[in-house]
């Protein structure tokens, strides 16, 4: 059996951090919903009753939604970066775990958020612990996505995986001053789409750079 | 090292997307235990009490089970589907997340059904969700069983894979119809027995056309 | 690219109904510790208070560490029998989700049974659902460890697997037979330990047939 | 097929025990963020009611942050063993399964010294839980890295493995020691932090000796 085939090769250890980061991603948009609780309604109430019992659990449902593709994008953004991954660096370990650590907290957020709907506080802190997680994404990124991990050959896609990720920082904080400031605090949850927007205008910089 | 053997390429790509479909799959599944509390007997309470209390409970071990198969179903497909896949395509990523975002809100659902069991306005909502699930189910199928994801000499076994989504769906609305329309609102559910008998007669239909 | 190379060659089949099995076993397995709840202790109580507080959670720990090798036992099972396992079928999965189904419901009469400690109800619950367990840990191991699906060489080793599959559905026998007529229920999930002397004593029969 | 290539072969029985270890730990990781509650403020309540709201969370979250590190250290201690491993044992199942135990029960450890904050009772039996942990720890470790498990060629790594875990075990008893002795209960987390002067002390005495 050659060193690379041992499990401590570095494909092998790259794949266990991998794996792990999956798992908690995977268990944290799950647990969203179990902040969507079941609506008390009289046994033997009628259409109507269930109707608005369900109606009333929009803002937890809307909360499910954003929360589940706001991890789902950290996730894919993940997965983008470390398919460019080909090496070790004990570095990303707790680069990692950081990034981790403020998914695993996002059902909680969600939940203020959700119970809270249109409320000041539990807006700005859903976008502002938005901003640390969009922060520990860029630098686990950072590592993953430059010498000695970065697969040879994969330059350009990194370029483009860390623009990405700063453009998500970048959404974050917008999102977070809009919700402390604007006269509807849940306009800074949507204000998350300007997230796109950041990464158009980083490419412009960029290229006239 | 070569390019294909770096996480990049396509073999890591879609083995990370189908983990994190699994861990998703998984906790759901698991989940919907949780739903089941445990029944409040008095202390020194005869077997007959905790007897009933347990028999009282038949409508939420009803729902687990239904779930748990509804779940395991469409995790067969998306086993039978993604062992038909050899290429990555990034269409695929987000036409995934919509699938799992249907199923990680399963143990809702299946809580509200459960905890007003033959009632029309719940059943008709996990009825409808699984519609919702399905299409979704549908979508990222046609990507995962066609060109050019789909592995070379498998387009036959494909057609099968997409004939089984389609089949799913057709039951999901015959279901959500029934469960709609009839004195017994639970008829619902049990409506989606007629799955095989869509899948039956999608065959047929295929072969006389 | 060889057939067998693409994802639906029989190791990548199998490993993900793998892969998706230990998902499931895990997160009943840690399921498992959200039954113990936090005691109720005045702020400011004393030392012994909070003693007395910990001491009263005896049986939940108790639950836990009992159900925690059960459910243990069973995956360590089926590693054992599909480590043995070298080809896909579709039978495979039926079987296979039968046996996930019961594990995934292991928290709930865990937490049943150490709710009502020593009653005789909960306990035979306990006992009888391992017996469904067991049955059904039984069935997907028939279906692993016998052609088509065993690897070759494999007879031997397998024969070990389904004898100890047979010894764990009769110690969960015995055990729900005790827990129903002992004077002590909880000696039922005592009698659990009787597994080992099934196993040896069905290797003793196995030797003189 | 070759034997080594089937299921059986040490590679896959390995993996399969880290992959299921992976999913306890990071369910044990994520499901700690279910014990912080969404607080209670009186809709339509000012800013200044949820941030206090908010702050009288900080032992809840502090209680978070410790053990979503310290489950991450003994996951990484975890990954960092089993690089090193190459072959299978059963001797790994058992004394891996009980440092698996002592990792799913530490969500409720938190949440009882995070719902007492700086009680004696809950922080010495959450130092006392972390000694049972390194100790279990200390134990698969031990088969991980020495023969017949450990990889050829890794003996010098596998030496600082283990002086990592004898020097968490030394932390964990620092930690209970101090919890039970010193006037603020919760100096004893703190001490938590001696474990790298213990790694630093191994390092020296091993020199020396």
């Amino acid at each position: 059996m050659s060193d690379d085939a041992t499990r401590g090769g570095p494909e092998h250890r790259l794949e266990r951090l991998i794996f792990f980061s999956d798992a908690v991603f995977a268990i944290a948009i799950t647990l969203l919903v179990i902040e969507i609780k079941v609506p008390e309604v009289p046994h033997g109430a009628g259409d109507v009753a269930f109707i608005n019992a369900l109606l009333r659990l929009t803002p937890q449902f809307i909360g499910f939604l954003i929360s589940f593709y706001v991890i789902g994008a950290f996730w894919s953004g993940h997965h983008r970066a470390f398919a460019l991954a080909a090496n070790w660096s004990p570095r990303l370990m707790l680069a990692n775990l950081n990034m981790l650590m403020t998914i695993a907290a996002m059902p909680f957020f969600t939940a203020f958020v959700s119970d809270y709907g249109n409320t000041r506080v539990p807006v700005v802190a859903y976008c502002a612990w938005l901003v640390l997680t969009a922060e520990f994404n860029r630098r686990i990124q950072a590592i993953a996505t430059r010498a000695p991990v970065l697969a040879k050959g994969c330059e350009a896609e990194a370029v483009l995986v860390r623009r990405r990720g700063t453009a998500t920082l970048l959404g974050a904080l917008t999102a977070t001053i809009v919700a402390a400031l604007a006269p509807l605090p849940s306009l800074g949850q949507a204000a998350l789409m300007t997230i796109p927007l950041w990464r158009l205008a980083l490419g412009r910089i960029e290229k006239t750079a």
